[in-house]
């Protein structure tokens, strides 16, 4: 997520009118008792287990655990708020799933039953990403609406929808999206990342959902937690993997936990509102001030965006938890950190650690918006030791330097290909580079097609790129239909897919004439040739130095295969010496254009068209 | 050194001329008998000494010692010319000084006398550089000429001068340099730099410097060796250190080794001319491919510039030992390293290693131009770990980040000052970034005056940052009179200095009227408030992000002294809200420009004229 002076005038009022107000008088809770998690599970590898019980008046209470094998009440801890208690249980590996029954006993006596499931061994659960993995990455809320029941949920602060408003909810839900998961998989993509799912009961531009008012629920307009446990099932089922989008920097204003504290050092305050300098690398300056680095973790992202105080260990813990707790009852495949740099540098190493202690295989990878590679690589699993005591547990991150480099290279009759090249060469930071996930655009970025000034020659090329780099790619929906305009403001970006509403008068799902297929069809030839091809995914990659606009570089493997990528990026046809890849095609005679068909009879001389880039599966 | 385009159409011919039949039919070399070390050293830590011995017809001889205490023939070698032979030989510790008798029997028989000299014991050589110093780089052959004998040596190939031609020697020399020691200490310099002063017997564009021809002598135009010793210890005597500019990746295509090569394998060959790519980005690129490394570092950096194979040990020895000579010798006090990315990796370990187990206090800087912080750093001792093999030990780098830095900043009206911020920021990248080297131009580039649109305001917001960053700060000759021009041709950029020359119509030597006079005294009042204020070269650095077009930073210590350098880069008034920097003005009330001797009675409240830095001494 990035910040835009459009969405701050979209949700300014938000500010005054709900924050504010919020940060000087909480409103009152709902009389109910809830306790976070909302169950657990037996068999966890850490048996440490927090509870934070919300209820009127529950701090003066004492906490016994009626006895259940396994399970001990390590003990409680009042908070500032007379309305919480944490209460520190151990479930042994011994524990048999079941009800704990808690008492309180205080001003108010309750009895609370506290489920304890069993884990769930199914082997098709969390599988992870590979790079043979192909992601689609959609905003539900625009993407298709396949649910009208849950259009309008009146328990929401927005209980309408209306879709010719770019910051109102347009009613699109797992539903819609399960609806098309013939056409993901058709366009070849083999895993779906929706913005976040999770509650979003926000007064304005709730729809993108980067504002969490509940750590714990599928947001009613999306569908129920048990109708999203069934959605990672049904894509599982069609050979579909799920990639949850959270947030771990902050909060929406209307977050429980916000409208009514813990304590205040649940969330960084200042006397008046303060926002984040955006600036990452006062995290590894080594002349940085307090004040910058403090702005940047501590200062909130938005007005309505609280930022989450993740040094108080409560926190972090309610953090840690809260992500273990979705893919034990999910299944997902992976998490995309929102923000990732935002939050706090040791808490970052330590969730990241628990997470991945107790659950391998899963991917993650991070939002590390950073203007070099180097910096991108702080993020992520590098070669650096430790900075200012921080070290990146991240496997992955968001490849914005491809982003950039791809895009720098298409503007323009003449692009410049140095960025690109350099976005690759900066692998040498990584531990793994082949873990992150390159791209073209996103939600918070002006459309593909757009900024390569609607060229449909350069966009073959930039799908062409994204397909056959290192890494595992990520289209942003409708840049396979040539969706278009610019990210100023952000709505524009992220419009409803046509077809995606019942009645909508163009329905890419069902036809797709002209360009916007030829467009889907690029996609789907290369993205399904490299499925069935892994030498383009999962094998060695080299590049030669861009020159004379010229940009070569090959997937090949051990056993002898090998693909050739050659982009000329001038507007002028280009004759290219090819004894110059000697090295790669030695050994080989011919080869084909696997998207065209085409036979390339000659690969000592190359004749390759303006803005053309060949993918070329090389014969013996 | 960079490769122009210019450059090369002015030695094109050299290529045809000269080199192409020099690798055809080597010229015959002159007939007297050469050891080189010309004399060694009794008493170095690495006891071990190759002679590398040349005489027509050597190559057949058998080598014998008469006997001399302390030292011991350990074999001879023959390579593939008839005309050399290699011998090692051991000194140990209790040899002393006198001269060792080689017999050399064969074809034809001789004895050479070969001198071991005492090393010199005074603390007053090789003193390294510290943050306190300030470097003045010039082009002896364009500064001054101080004696007007060695204008033309004969025995050379250009046995003429012609002020009026940019690419012909214009009779500048040590002798001139010497004679303006005042100049420069008066400017606040205290250390010289000069462009390579060994013999570059070229016949063309030969007053660079870059293309040694005799690693073992000062160029005749310059000075004699006994010159150049006399030379370093009267810089010594005044205060001033002494930086030798070196060469270690090629030679002159008219050097003595090239034109009688040892081996074949002493140089770098392809089947035609092959230019190095350029690119050190193939160093570290894990998918490069085994052409682009090798083009980058065995290719030629130009036509006149054979590549010298450091691969072959025979060559690496001869190279480390030539450089150990100088600095014994002498007593030099760095070495700058030119083009240093272009040489093998695992020589430039060896080397930098086997120069600094001798001369630990020798300072050692680099020039690698490249684009991004982490691939400057990369050449410098950084906390990274060996990547494909290399870890740098070189203490520092030429600073172009910071070169490119400020000047992105001082382009335009409101200039970009992100650039700057990143240059510091990525200091987290090296062991010890204080031992950079900064600068606002040099000889391969256009003049920074010029550069910032001959803007004197801005002109002195560049010395400013200049002075008063981390590492120690280069100027290029005549920046400080306001010396302009642009690169393209390079020669634009080298002219003589004014005065230089007896009976000059300007002599800025003497007398510095108008502008030219200003930029002086702005140059000399603050590089000798720095001598005088050590916080300002060593103290701590705190920067804070730039915001507003206005960047700040403080040099800070432990004593309570603080230096604040504030500067609006932009075209308007800035008024600044000091409470910004409390964490570094608190206990501070007021300050002193340290220039103008202008008072700042407010620290809170900062009114910042445009494009104006102030550095300001902060007062309790």
């Amino acid at each position: 997520m990035r910040f835009f002076r459009s969405f701050l005038t979209a949700v300014a009022a938000t500010w005054l009118l709900a924050v504010a107000p919020a940060l000087a008088a909480p409103a009152a809770p709902t009389p109910s008792t809830r306790i976070d998690p909302t169950y657990w599970f037996v068999g966890m590898k850490n048996p440490k287990l927090q509870l934070l019980v919300n209820a009127p008046g529950i701090a003066s209470s004492q906490v016994s655990l009626a006895t259940y094998p396994g399970v001990t009440l390590d003990g409680f801890q009042k908070l500032e708020s007379p309305n919480y208690l944490i209460v520190n249980l151990t479930v042994t590996p011994q524990a048999q799933p079941g009800k704990l029954k808690l008492q309180f006993k205080g001003a108010k006596s309750l009895t609370y039953s506290y489920e304890l499931r069993p884990r769930n061994q199914d082997p098709a659960r969390t599988q992870g990403l590979t790079q043979a993995d192909f992601i689609y990455f959609l905003m539900p809320d625009r993407f298709s609406n396949g649910d009208l029941k849950n259009d309008v949920v009146k328990s929401t602060r927005v209980n309408h929808i209306a879709r010719d408003s770019m910051y109102a909810r347009h009613g699109g839900d797992l539903k819609g999206i399960e609806n098309h998961f013939a056409y993901i998989k058709q366009l070849g993509a083999t895993a779906i990342w929706p913005t976040p799912i999770v509650e979003n009961d926000m007064p304005k531009a709730s729809y993108h959902g980067y504002a969490v008012t509940d750590c714990y629920k599928i947001d009613p307009r999306y569908g129920t937690n048990q109708e999203y446990v069934q959605f990672v099932k049904n894509a599982h089922g069609q050979g579909l993997k799920v990639i949850q989008d959270i947030v771990l920097n902050h909060w929406g204003s209307y977050h429980h936990l916000f409208l009514d504290k813990p304590a205040a050092d649940w969330f960084h305050a200042f006397p008046t509102f303060t926002r984040s300098n955006y600036n990452a690398f006062a995290l590894n300056d080594p002349y940085a001030s307090k004040r910058d680095y403090q702005l940047f973790n501590d200062g909130w992202f938005d007005t309505s965006m609280p930022d989450v105080n993740q040094g108080n260990p409560l926190v972090a813990t309610y953090l840690i938890q809260n992500f273990l707790w979705w893919v034990e009852s999910t299944g997902l495949d992976g998490y995309r950190i929102d923000t990732y740099p935002y939050s706090e540098p040791k808490f970052l190493m330590a969730w990241g650690k628990a997470i991945a202690d107790e659950y391998p295989k899963l991917a993650m990878f991070g939002e590390a918006w950073e203007g070099t590679e180097a910096e991108q690589a702080f993020f992520a699993q590098n070669i650096l030791p430790p900075v200012n005591g921080f070290k990146s547990n991240l496997p992955g991150v968001l490849d914005f330097q491809i982003c950039f480099g791809i895009s720098d290279a298409l503007k323009g009759d003449n692009g410049d290909l140095s960025k690109l090249y350099h976005a690759l060469q900066g692998d040498w930071l990584y531990t793994d580079a082949t873990r992150n996930v390159p791209f073209l655009d996103n939600h918070d970025m002006s459309r593909f097609y757009s900024v390569i000034g609607e060229d449909f020659a350069k966009y073959k090329m930039g799908i062409a790129w994204l397909l056959t780099l290192r890494g595992t790619p990520q289209l942003y929906y409708g840049t396979e239909v040539l969706m278009k305009n610019f990210s100023d403001p952000d709505g524009k970006v992220r419009e409803d897919f046509p077809g995606g509403w019942a009645g909508d008068k163009t329905n890419y799902f069902a036809t797709r004439p002209g360009q916007a297929g030829e467009a889907f069809d690029y996609v789907s030839k290369l993205a399904n040739y490299r499925k069935s091809h892994p030498v383009l995914s999962s094998g060695k990659l080299m590049q030669f130095i861009p020159q004379d606009g010229v940009y070569t570089y090959f997937r090949y493997n051990e056993g002898g295969e090998c693909v050739m990528i050659i982009a000329n990026n001038t507007k002028e046809v280009k004759k290219v010496d090819g004894t110059r890849y000697a090295e790669r095609t030695d050994g080989f005679s011919s080869g084909v254009e696997v998207v065209s068909g085409a036979a390339i009879a000659n690969l000592k001389t190359l004749t390759v068209p303006a803005h053309t880039a060949w993918v070329v599966e090389l014969r013996k």
